[in-house]
This record gives C-alpha cells, structure tokens and sequence, in this order.
C-alpha cells in the first residue's frame, strides 16, 4: 500500500521470504497457539487452526510487533485485518496463548495519570455518552450494563439482569426505610430495582448527562422520584451517612491513585460502627492493565484490580471487612455472548448507526472481552463487607438464595 | 510480696496512693472500655462496670503496665488477677477498648522466627497433644476443633460441625472417585466425611502423633481406611497430584515466612491448569499479631492472616484465582460459646484434669476467642479457590444450600 514506508535495507532473510519472516515474528510476539497469520500467499502458525488471522497489508504486520495489543485492535477495526474462521474462538485463542507475556513498562506508565474529576468525565463521556439508543439494541430492557446473574446457564438476559439486581439487594439485605448511596448508577437500574423492590432511599450519582437524564425519568414514570435522587455528580461528591453504599461496575474506571479516595467516600458515607455495602468489579488475578487497546479506545483509563489491591487499598483503609466475596467470570462470559449475540443482529439489520470502524472496533470488544471471561484473563468480583464487628447481614448465605424478593 | 522489688523514689504521687496511680496507668495502657480495675480498698475505671478486674498484688500490676498482654493472661492463669462478674463481657470489652492500640515492636520481632518442619512440629505438639480424653470433654463427638457452621443459631454444635464439613465438601463440588490431599487434619473429621458421604480418596497429613493415631482407629472402625490414608507428616512432604485440595485451620499455624512454600505446595498438588481448593482459617481486617499471650502459651507461632495476605502471598504464587470468600466470623463466636460452656460444665465436673493454672489458662483462652469473634478483633475466612479459568464448580452458590449432601 502507499503508505508503507520504505524498510531499511537488512542482514536477514531475502526479500522474498520477508512477508513470511515477518509473520513468524508476529506469531513469536502475540503467541500462535492454534492460529494461523497469512499475508497475501504466505501463512505461518498452527496446521489446523481454530481460525486464521489475515492481514491486507505490512503495514498492519509491522505495527503488531510494535504495539501488539493497541495494533491488532486499530488493524481489525480499519478491516487491515481479517478473522476468518469464529471471532471469539480466535480471540480465545489468542487470550490464551498471549497472557503468559509480560506488560511492557509503557502499559504500566499510561496508568499513573490522576483521575482527577474533570478526566473521569472525560473518560465517562467517551463510552457512555455514546447514544441510549445505541446501547438498547443489545442491551437488556432495563438497560444493565453490568455482569448478569444467571440463576441457570438457560435463563434469558431479561431475567438474568433482574436477578442480578435482586442478588446484590439480598447481599446488602436491606430494610425498608433504609438509605442506600450508589456510585456510579448507569441507566439507573440497580437504583430504581432497591427503591421499588425493597422500600429503600436512594442517592444514586453518575457522571454521564445522557444516563442521568434517562435515569430520572424512569423514576418520574415509576412514580419513586421522591425515593431516589439521580445526581450528574462525582462519587466524591457525596455528603451524608447511609445505612449502605454500593457500587456495580464503576471500580474498575476508578484510577488506583484514587484507591484511597475512594476508600474515604465509604468511609465517610457509613455511620461510625455500622454499616455495609458491596463493590461489584472487574478484576484480575495479577496485577497488570488491562489490554492495551480496551483502555485507549473502548474504557480510557480503566484497570481491572486484583482483589487483594481492593481489600488492601480500598476496603482496610475505609475501615470495612470483607464479609463476602463471589466470582462471577462465567456469568460475565455468557452475559457478554447475549450481548454480541444481540449486537451482530442490530448490525446485520441495519440498525447500529456509526461508521464501519465503529462498528467492527465494538464487535472486537465484545468478543474479546467474552473471551476473557471465559479464559480467566478477567474476574468478576462482588464483594460484600461491612464495618467491624457489624452484625446486621444475614446470619448465612442461605437467605441469598430463598425464593423470591424478601 | 516479697518478690517485688523496691521501687526508687520518684516526684509522682504520694506513697499513699501509689496503687490508685498504678491503677489509673493501668487503665490508660490497657484501655478503661466499661471495666473497672481494683487493689485493694482502691479502684478506678468505670462508674458502673460491666466487670471489675481485681489485682492480688502490686506486681500483677506493673506486669500488665510492662507486656499487657502476657502479664494478663499469666496472672489471670495465677490467680493474681480476678474476674469479678461476667468474664466474656469484660474480655470482650477489653478487646474493644485495646483494639485501637498498635502492637509493640516486639510484637513483630517475634514472628519472623523461621516455621521450619521441626519447629512446627514443637508448636503443634505444644497444644495438640494435651490428650485426646481433655478435647472430648469440649468438643462435638467427631472432634473437630474449628469452627462450626450453623444452619441456624439454635442449631446444636453436632450438627453444625456435621454441617460445617459438609459446606466444605460443597464448596468444593466433590465428586466420587476423586482425589483429595488434607492439609493439617485434626482428629480426621473432614477426611472421614469427605470418605464416608462423597465418596472420594483422601490422604491427610497431620503433625500430631495423638491426633493421627485417633483418626486411624476411626477409619478403621468404619472401614473407611482404603479411602483415607492418615499420615503423620508435615504437609510439604506431599507428593502427587489431586483433583482438590482442603485445609482447615491449619494456615494460621503456618507463619507469613512459610507462605512461599505452601504456595508451592499448593501448586504442585493441583493438575496445570484445572483443580480447586478451600482454605479455612483465622484472620484479621488489619496485619497485627495474635494476642501475644495466646501466642505465646496457647498456639505458639500462629499468626492469622489478613485476607489480601492470604491472597497476595499464597493464592497468587500458587497459580490459583479466588472463587468463593466467606467470612464466619458470627459462626465461630458461637462455635466458642458451645466450647466453654462445655469446658466449664466439665471443669465443675471434675472432668478436667491438669492444675489449676491450666484450667484458668484454658478458661481465659476460651472467652478471650469468643470475645474476639463476637467484636470483629478476629474473623473465621473460608476461601475457596481454582486453577484459572477452571470451570468445575457448581453454577451458583444456590448448591450450596440445596438440601441433604448431594
């Protein structure tokens, strides 16, 4: 192609046999495990692959070497490359075969940006910001943006979201009358679920307008505008004490130089001696940033933490105690496959809007992101705690689990 | 008493009321809480005290002002210093009111001394081996001397320690035909269960001579001994590989230097890439020493870990990724009350042997725990974990609590 400089003369392989030279570099530095990489005529990699990586050009070859993560992301989204064969299956694959590498120093220095209020509006804007109508072709009714509880793998997305929000409720066992803070509330689902289910007040706060706006006016139309208040606010914003506080999907935007911000909001939100809540996250079993291209294009400035960064860094110094703790990677996985399911239908039927990049980069992100799920790269974390020596959850798990909304 | 040494001149308080000044010293190291601290016709502290700790002599009270937490378990063992009232409500207290305290340096130092086999064997004899005849007058009819899990509080301790082993037996998803390695077996409740209801193969490791011989015997006598296979070894000494791997209570005996190896251990028990496993053991919300009188004459070399320790320095190094944490810290208090109620309706018996300094050391240890659990100082963590990725746990936790041992 035209844009391809000029390679500099080398000492290696003959010119003819480059394309393929190149190809077995990538294979080395992404990992081949049961892929195959082709250029024009040339292919490297396993003799039977799940799928076959194709590229339209060097150029695309090269900047995998360079920025493998950010490359691959871009080339697919640009069509300079092509998955032929199941998308998930290769992403798996390559899931798989790449995660015993190492972060490269750069991925770590891209994480010690503050995430100082005005840049988590920026970031928020970015993703969520991106059209309600966009998000409802593939998202559930509700609008839950989040890891789906499935009380069985058959269950439909619908009732899996519900779950999930009657889950969390149950976990933090609340009382009517009781006054719940949550950061970061999305579409307000979770928010309206606890108002409406278990007679509690809500201060719910997210920085995205376009949810926000969304979110009061479910409430009007519900009549519990008087039981929750949807702020456009940060979570450090907050100001009185709650009887809980809980937060599903918004720690993993949260910056880790934020950790103890953060850690001060829980603890300034609950009554001295008293009190719990519930983080719902994505996490990691090792501390390392997330993929690379996720995080420029998709979530800028997300990390998924281990739990053990989270117990340390968030809940010690809020002075909380981890009551609980579940691992719902596979309901993840399979919430994720709903998802792209919907989607691949929405675009086969003309109504995603966006230009075709748009459109390829987020069928990439959900792939890769079920794929990581469903491998292990990524966890699932909810995590109940409470203040010490609190005794107010229920006295086992087993009430988590009873028939229908307590 | 003549065992006390004359104490120099100082400009304090007058002779006359030097043991109300000890007192008041007394009460500001250790902390007042509701307690009342009394020698002689002199007492300070509390207006209207849950209890009143009673001093013998003036040397009972420097003690506590030089190494409060020895000084006091010691003397109360002695008879020096009297409980007069509720001894739960004051040790409960008192934990309350120290709690906010740092631990001494000393403190510390004294936990980074090696767990080398032989010293580890030397701290398990210390409290294992008092006589199998002392723990059956206190414990369930099995012999399991960790915590209970009650389906219910009113539950009796024999059903919950039945319910415990089978919780654990849950957790793990065990099926029948499969191999499990114990770490630190007790009297071979959980290895018989394990047996006996889910069909398994299990070798169990054990330090304690009395202990392993004792779980023979039984195994035998149910004919379970092809299926269980009781070793008196330390647990590094494993070889093979199993489908799961259980230890219960035995982690806070195994000090934070030895951390590494049990990864290691852990690591090498489970297959690549599949397996699971359950730790069970005390912890703590913060890093601190165990009570350094309990450490020191009850459990010497436990150390009780915090979550993020257990995860970060053992989960992580072992190539395994948290599914399930639990926390019975509610459990365990009640678990501890059965205990001592048991303890001293035998000790009024007559049933318990050795002097009576063993017998208030004992009687101490007891409330003392039970005060720790019921006030947060102490948590009971039950972790399960599997090789990422892997799938063979239950879809949800809703299995745990369906009914009867699947």
């Amino acid at each position: 192609m035209s844009s391809v400089r000029p390679l500099p003369p080398f000492a290696g392989p003959a010119p003819a046999s480059l394309d393929r030279w190149l190809l077995s570099a990538v294979a080395r530095r992404v990992g081949a495990g049961r892929l195959r990489y082709a250029l024009g005529p040339h292919a490297v990699g396993a003799a039977e692959p799940v799928a076959t990586v194709r590229f339209a050009d060097r150029r695309a070859l090269l900047g995998l070497l360079r920025e493998p993560e950010v490359a691959f992301g871009d080339s697919y989204a640009d069509g300079r490359i092509e998955i032929e064969g199941d998308l998930l299956a290769a992403v798996e694959d390559a899931s798989r075969a790449y995660e015993g590498r190492r972060p490269g120093l750069w991925s770590w220095l891209s994480l010690v940006a503050r995430h100082r209020p005005a840049r988590a509006r920026e970031n928020v804007h970015k993703h969520y910001d991106l059209g309600n109508a966009f998000y409802a072709e593939w998202l559930d009714r509700a609008l839950v943006y989040t890891c789906a509880y499935f009380e069985a793998p058959g269950q439909s997305l619908e009732d899996a979201q519900e779950a999930k929000l009657d889950l969390v409720c149950r976990k933090l066992a609340l009382q009517p009358g009781e006054r719940v803070f949550e950061a970061g509330c999305g579409w307000g689902g979770l928010a309206l679920h606890m108002a409406r289910r278990y007679g509690v007040r809500v201060t719910a706060c997210n920085l995205s307008r376009e949810q926000v706006a969304f979110a009061r006016a479910r409430a009007r139309a519900e009549g519990l505008d008087a039981a929750v208040e949807f702020r456009e606010a940060d979570y450090r914003e907050v100001e009185g004490t709650y009887d809980a506080f809980v937060s599903v999907g918004m720690l993993e935007h949260v910056g880790r130089r934020s950790y103890p911000e953060l850690a001060r909001v829980i603890d300034r939100c609950l009554p001295k001696g008293c009190g719990r809540g519930l983080l719902h996250f994505i996490g990691r079993d090792r501390p390392r940033p997330l993929n690379a291209w996720i995080r420029r294009r998709i979530f800028p400035g997300a990390y998924p933490p281990t739990l053990d960064e989270v117990v340390g860094g968030v809940l010690r110094p809020a002075g909380v105690v981890v009551a609980d703790v579940e691992n719902l990677r596979r309901h993840y996985a399979l919430t994720l496959d709903h998802w792209r399911r919907r989607y691949e239908r929405a675009v086969a039927a003309g109504r995603v809007g966006f230009d075709e990049r748009f459109r390829r980069a987020w069928r990439l992100y959900l792939a890769g992101s079920e794929a990581a799920f469903a491998t292990g790269w990524l966890e699932l974390f909810q995590v109940v705690f409470t203040r010490r020596g609190d005794d107010s959850l229920p006295w086992t798990r087993a009430a988590f689990y009873a028939d229908g909304p307590r």
